[in-house]
């Protein structure tokens, strides 16, 4: 029964979607990376929100209490005086976790972007859900989630979600043996 | 006429170098590089003070209020006592961009300085100007502007500062196609 | 005498190993990489305590007050609910050192390890002593310390500790020349 899958709620962060000046293409994006990656079936969840901390804050507390295992937010990030996504991460999450906002830079950097610099993306932990944001343009989203979605999985049974299975033939996820 | 040229503002923060203890040749290496790279005409400020949090703080705030597009700082940010500017940076910074602090230590260790993990550069937003720390070595600056400079004339667009363009024999300014 | 050595601390972050549940691999392991790297005599002190944010702090406070030049803490850093060596160390140092932790990061992915990105590790300066948190896994701490060590001695030198050199056959300390 769908009901009993694994969460995973898509955030897109913009004030122009959400008023409808143009369509939401990054959500989607995501979504369909995600289940590209994944062999354990999902059910997602799809929501956008105008670019305010209030909002945003809202929207991620919701995903985390409706018991979603993992919430990529797009958009926000950046350095512009309406980009506050990270402001609104520091407030939710309890833990912070900088290497996934460092390699994701990197990877954009790697494919040419000087100005990945510029991205505050982070990723931390909100209750028993990994939130990681994404770049807001579409062509970026699949740079950053290719470096970092091998550790996905590893890092939700860690905080006590469910088993996450990758499709081999598309990314390999890393679980470490045991100590 | 010059009062309408961009404006960036330099800082050099070292004690020594305020007493008169010996000549600043930091700050010039930064005008330097910066008059090397800019295609746009640009005003300098150069300012001295001591490594004291509400010296550093204070000289921030009013080259921004000034209305400096870009403010680089050098000095200050290693791990010993007296090296305060990541504290006045948290102090006067709405938001920080921690991938510049993570690339121009990328480019120190690459360049061969191992000890680069010990600098605390970082940069962030103050009002409408992007503060970037640099380095006290005069040696150094140049590694560390070279790998972060293609971002900056995009950084200060987003954040509602004058068009700045970069010499193409020099640098490759970069600024992204919209989505 | 020994009691003038320049002294290390070990603390062995881990409810199970301070429990006794198993034997403590990782902080003898920390002890025997030091040894080989250093040049100069050293006072080792190991210490375990449980996963708990006041028994850490109380532990680095410790060490700090009896002139550790160097604290290395084991676990504790990932994004599991009992993780929670990076708030200790929030609480007590008052400086981070971001580049240690990004160093170490990289150093495991390079070394084939997808999920380095969920860790934590940070460094920090304490009183006059550095602090810097290693992974809780025996086999990784090696990959770690390779990829910082070089840099502990001049962060000592920095900080105000005691001058400690490195057996060039084993790992090249660097120190940058005055400017």
């Amino acid at each position: 029964m769908s009901q009993d899958l694994p969460k995973i709620g898509i955030l897109t962060i913009s004030d122009r979607a959400t008023r409808g000046d143009y369509e939401d293409l990054s959500g989607p994006a995501i979504q369909a990376a995600l289940e590209d990656y994944l062999a354990t079936p999902c059910r997602f969840e799809r929501r956008l929100v105008m670019d305010e901390v209030p909002d945003i804050s809202a929207a991620l507390r919701s995903f985390a209490s409706e018991g979603c295992a993992l919430i990529c937010s797009t958009g926000g990030t950046g350095p512009a005086p309406r980009d506050v996504t990270p402001e609104a991460m520091e407030q939710v999450c309890h833990k912070m976790l900088p290497g996934f906002g460092e390699l994701m830079r990197k990877a954009s950097l790697d494919a040419g972007v000087p100005t990945a610099i510029l991205s505050r993306q982070t990723a931390g932990i909100l209750e028993r859900s990994l939130v990681v944001n994404l770049p807001g343009k579409p062509g970026s989203i699949r740079t950053c989630l290719d470096a970092i979605f091998p550790a996905v999985p590893y890092c939700i049974d860690l905080i006590g979600g469910p088993y996450l299975e990758g499709d081999p033939q598309v990314v390999q996820v890393f679980r470490p043996r045991k100590k």
